[in-house]
C-alpha cells in the first residue's frame, strides 16, 4: 500500500498581528486536498535551522514540499499541479478545461504573483515610493476586468486556479488595494469554501500548538 | 486533420542594443517545438495597438499564447507545459522524472524569475540601490549550489526545465551578475544546444523582416 500524501511545511513559525500564520503556502496544498478529499499527513522540517537535509529536498531552503509514494516534489504551484492530476474536482479532464485551469495557474504563478511578491516585500521598508506600484495597479485592473464577467478563472466552475489565484491575491496588502471590486468580491467567494477554512484553521492551530512546544524546551 | 500548432508572437517589437529581439517570450515555445520535433506556425497580434481580440486571447495583454487544434492558451510556462504533454524529449515519461521536471519548470517560474525579473525591471532605471539585490543574490547562490553537482536540473538529461531555466537566466543583466560559475556554465551549454539557436535566430529575423513592412507602410 502507498504511504499517504505528506505535506511538508516548517515545524513552527512566529504568530502575531501581520505574521505568516494562516498564510504559510502549505495552506495551498492543504486546501487541495480538503477540496479533492485525498488524505494526507502534515510534518515538518525546522524553521530555525535549515540545514542539508532540507536543502536537499527544497534547494531554495523554502517550504512546502509534498511527498507522494516515494517521489518529492517542491514548489506548491507543481505540487498544486501534481495533486490536480488526482482529482477532477481541482482540475477537469476535457482538454479546454484542463488547459484553461493550467493557464490560470500559471498566470496566478508568473504574472499577478511575480508582481505582486516583490510589490508586498518592497513595502515592508516603508518607503512612499515603489517601484513596482504601477506595474501592480495594471496586473490587478487586467484582472479585474475578467473578473468583472465571470466568476471562475476556468471551465465555467471552481478549479485550483481559483484556489491558487484567490491565495496569492487574499495577502491582505493585496486585498485592500485599490478600486478593484470584482476581484475583492472574487477573493470573497472562492474563500468562502469550507475547504479553504478547514485548511487555513488546521494550519494557525499547528503551528499555535508549536508554541507550547517551544516554551516547554526553554 | 487538426490545424498545426501556432505560436502568437507580436508583429514587430524594438530593435537594437540592449532591445527585446531574441528574447521575447515565443522564443521558448520555438524552441520546445524545434527540440520535440512539432511542426509549428507563427503567427502575429499587433505590437502597437493591443486591441479586445488580443484581450480576449491574453488578459494581460502580453504574448506569446499558443493555438493547439481549437484550443488557446496563453502563459508561456503553461504553453510550455502543454508542449511538453506531447513529447517525452520535453518531459520524461516516468513519474519521478515528470515531477522532477515539472518542479523545476515552476521554479524556473516562481522562484527564479519572480525575482530576476522586478529585479531587472526596478534596475532600468538606473539607480544605484536595488531593493531586490539581496533577495538576487540569494536565489543565485541557492542554484549554483544545485549547478555545481549536475549538468541538467531534472532526470540526469535535458528537459523542458533547463529550456526555461536556461530562458530565464540568459537575459544579460542576469547571466553577468556576480560570481556563479556553474551557473554560468550551466547557460552556456543548453544554449548551445541547435534548437535554441534556430529558434532565436528565426525570432530576430521575425522581426528584422517586420522592421522592412514598416518602413515601406510609412
Amino acid at each position: 500500500m502507498p504511504e499517504p500524501l505528506t505535506i511538508w511545511t516548517y515545524d513552527w513559525v512566529p504568530g502575531g498581528e501581520g505574521g505568516p500564520r494562516g498564510y504559510v503556502r502549505d495552506v495551498r496544498l492543504r486546501w487541495a486536498c480538503e477540496e479533492a478529499g485525498l488524505d494526507y499527513a502534515v510534518r515538518s522540517v525546522p524553521f530555525d535551522d535549515r540545514g542539508p537535509a532540507h536543502l536537499a529536498r527544497q534547494p531554495f531552503g523554502q517550504i512546502p514540499f509534498l511527498e507522494d509514494d516515494g517521489i518529492v516534489i517542491f514548489e506548491s504551484g507543481a505540487a498544486l499541479l501534481h495533486l490536480a492530476g488526482k482529482s477532477e474536482v481541482l482540475m477537469p479532464r476535457d482538454r479546454r478545461g484542463a488547459a484553461e485551469t493550467l493557464q490560470w495557474i500559471v498566470a496566478a504563478l508568473n504574472s499577478m504573483e511575480m508582481v505582486s511578491v516583490p510589490w508586498w516585500f518592497i513595502g515592508l521598508s516603508g518607503k512612499a515610493d515603489n517601484p513596482l506600484e504601477g506595474w501592480m495597479i495594471s496586473r490587478l485592473e487586467h484582472l479585474e476586468t475578467v473578473l468583472a464577467a465571470r466568476d471562475w478563472l476556468a471551465a465555467d466552475r471552481f478549479t485550483a486556479a481559483d484556489l491558487l489565484m484567490a491565495d496569492v491575491l487574499r495577502v491582505p496588502k493585496v486585498r485592500r488595494f485599490g478600486n478593484v471590486p470584482a476581484l475583492a468580491a472574487y477573493v470573497e467567494r472562492v474563500c468562502s469554501r469550507p475547504a479553504f477554512a478547514k485548511a487555513r484553521d488546521d494550519q494557525v492551530a499547528y503551528f499555535a500548538a508549536a508554541d507550547a512546544r517551544r516554551e516547554s524546551a526553554n
